[in-house]
């Protein structure tokens, strides 16, 4: 008995986590191991009165020990079913501040058929998005309005319509953009959502606005419902700043609204960026697709303005392999992206992404529609295997975007 | 005009932010912190068409640069009054990932005044617990029920009694207990508070019992109306693996329901155990006061098991130090504590603190009613200036604590 078990092989009711462990100052790695599985399972720094076998039993077990990477089986009554915040209690929890280790990293969680299915995943899922943008093959397109914060609510929607007109599929707010002085979100929405119809009406493609209904929980399903009444069908939420329970929360109230919802991930670097501390953004991916995200960023392969720590292939396929039924969440890549990246991007990540630009759309020499238009171009080109320089031959924006960004 | 501003002076309409900044390859301070000014306010990492003079003039200012520390100071539009999401994913959120940033620790944040009031601020506070208590001068004593998880919940009821008889103020549950196969919240609560009024009934003192509401937002809220209707006046939440949009939530509610919130901090290490990255506790706790947590865990200013990266005092006068008419919120010392450790405490953190002992009172080899007495002895003799090994003499409990883990 007790905390490491070297021989134990977890079995279908075992959650198993990986973690990268440096041990705290006169410790083996095997000793710190073993505080981490108590801490984060039933024990504590000293023995307690209040102990049992039958309680001794729920232990978790370290069961493997590789140089600094170790992996822990939890039996599954130690989580409660559809409550992420107390799974992260206990497993990404007080571990991280414990003397006994100098750095703790939780790379990775393999969850049970119970815990995952006590979740309800994505409502549309890939499946329902393409189906619903009737855009089969390629990357959806979209933008982010850019400048971040400062644009009143008319122009906001102007500098949509634009992109839209120009190309993209998706516009989307910033992740710092909420309600604000100058610029209320009531307003920006119904003020988007009319030059969204517009566009659709002179492209006769669907257009899709992503507003950031980030704020309280019961403010921001009020706002998701306002989206939901001026004919949107999509939200945007900041997974991380926001919290794991009014996520949960969100995913509840959309099972009467039944939008398409996209997680912005502002703040993951915090966790996730030192590779020997924190917490992986494959958690975040699990946990996010868990509870029902539709899209999520997972980065952009360290092109662009971005630091890539967890690799993107293994987040793309923690978000879209089969998972005891749930549904597939889009990947989607953003952050200082322009169009010369898209073959590249494609080439890394394959063409079942979202790629987004910002800047990379409304920094083009001719504005924002011609951004637009040179991103849809380089995708066009990038999926029928034409060279873009050959492409922008015929295609002047794509030529301006190449000439200013490089390739 | 531009990101950095050396000569700019805040005024009381600038939020305040002090970075530790390590730039990215081939970069100065100088440069990296102008993007980060840039990308938490109005900028990307290219010019965009869609700029203008008006929004230039919102942009944050770098106005301090000593070595890797620079302060920035951003015009309070940028952030939305009451949406902690939302000022998070400002100045706490894609800057961590950035490249031109290696490292990056968000070590404090000086709201305005408009910001601060737009947010509740504890209902109680320190003064009106204290009250609540009919304890004026000591240390509130407290227990965490161990082991962790594995009680059911006759017998968390049975040694949350034992703990209240032998001396203890309060009585919480662990970060990871919430509603467990074995162990239901809702009969939990019912069963402890139950034998509360026992206890109370027996000693003739205040008892107070802290359930773990920890859940998504809705049914948080269920669970802490619960607690209400069995004649509960506290709560406890997970602040960090809940999140702020649902803490807030939480706070809302209370407007109601008029509880004691106590924050749990599980996960803070994730965030602010690495001195170079992330997001201090300072930030953690100036955003709980203002959400409205009356009860805060702060640390043990590194007595126990448990790291204390960011002061432990600066971190009290965060909670306690006036502040736009916000009531103060109770430093809480937890994690490994024994009763031998309480003069150091004290020493270290003052007397108007919650200390509180897990296996430091259930590892008592009389068990947990005399763990209980013994904490108890030790805070009488700490506050009453007499020296612990004196006080054992007469006092049994004390005494067996001692000798099983010194002081």
């Amino acid at each position: 008995m007790g905390y490491i078990q070297l021989n134990y092989r977890p079995d279908d009711k075992d959650v198993v986590c990986d973690f990268y462990l440096e041990p705290g100052r006169g410790l083996t790695v095997k000793k710190a191991a073993e505080h981490v599985a108590a801490e984060s399972s039933i024990g504590t720094w000293t023995d307690v009165s209040t102990m049992s076998p039958r309680i001794m039993r729920m232990s978790a077990k370290v069961f493997s020990i590789k140089g600094n990477n170790i992996k822990i089986a939890y039996p599954e009554e130690l989580f409660e079913r559809g409550n992420v915040p107390q799974i992260m209690s206990s497993v990404g929890g007080n571990v991280f501040g414990m003397k006994p280790v100098k750095n703790l990293r939780l790379n990775d969680i393999m969850f049970t058929k119970g815990l995952v299915r006590s979740f309800p995943g994505p409502h549309h899922g890939i499946g329902g998005i393409r189906k619903m943008l009737k855009v089969r093959r390629r990357p959806l397109l979209g933008t982010i309005v850019k400048p971040k914060l400062g644009l009143m609510e008319k122009q906001h929607a102007r500098v949509a319509y634009d992109a839209w007109v120009g190309g993209l599929d998706i516009v989307k707010d910033d992740e710092n953009l909420s309600s604000m002085r100058f610029n209320d979100f009531d307003k920006r929405v119904r003020e988007t959502l009319k030059l969204r119809d517009r566009a659709e009406h002179e492209t006769g493609e669907k257009k899709i606005y992503m507003p950031n209904i980030t704020a309280e929980t019961n403010e921001m399903i009020r706002r998701a419902r306002l989206v939901k009444e001026s004919g949107g069908e999509y939200i945007m939420v900041d997974i991380l700043t926001l919290g794991w329970a009014a996520l949960q929360t969100v995913r509840e109230s959309n099972k009467d609204l039944k939008m398409v919802i996209h997680g912005h991930r502002a703040g993951h670097a915090a966790l996730d960026r030192n590779p020997r501390h924190g917490i992986s953004m494959m958690v975040i991916a699990r946990l996010s697709r868990m509870i029902g995200m539709d899209q999520l960023h997972v980065g952009t392969a360290s092109i662009g303005k971005m630091v890539q720590e967890d690799p993107v292939r293994g987040l793309e396929d923690a978000l879209t392999c089969d998972w005891h039924g749930l549904k597939k969440t889009f990947p989607v890549a953003s952050g200082g992206l322009h169009p010369g990246m898209i073959p590249e991007l494609v080439k890394k990540m394959g063409s079942d992404i979202i790629a987004q630009f910002g800047g990379g759309c409304h920094g083009h020499p001719g504005g924002t529609r011609k951004g637009a238009a040179a991103i849809r171009q380089a995708a066009d080109a990038t999926v029928r295997g034409i060279d873009l320089k050959d492409y922008a031959k015929t295609n002047y924006e794509l030529g301006e975007a190449l000439r200013m960004w490089g390739r």
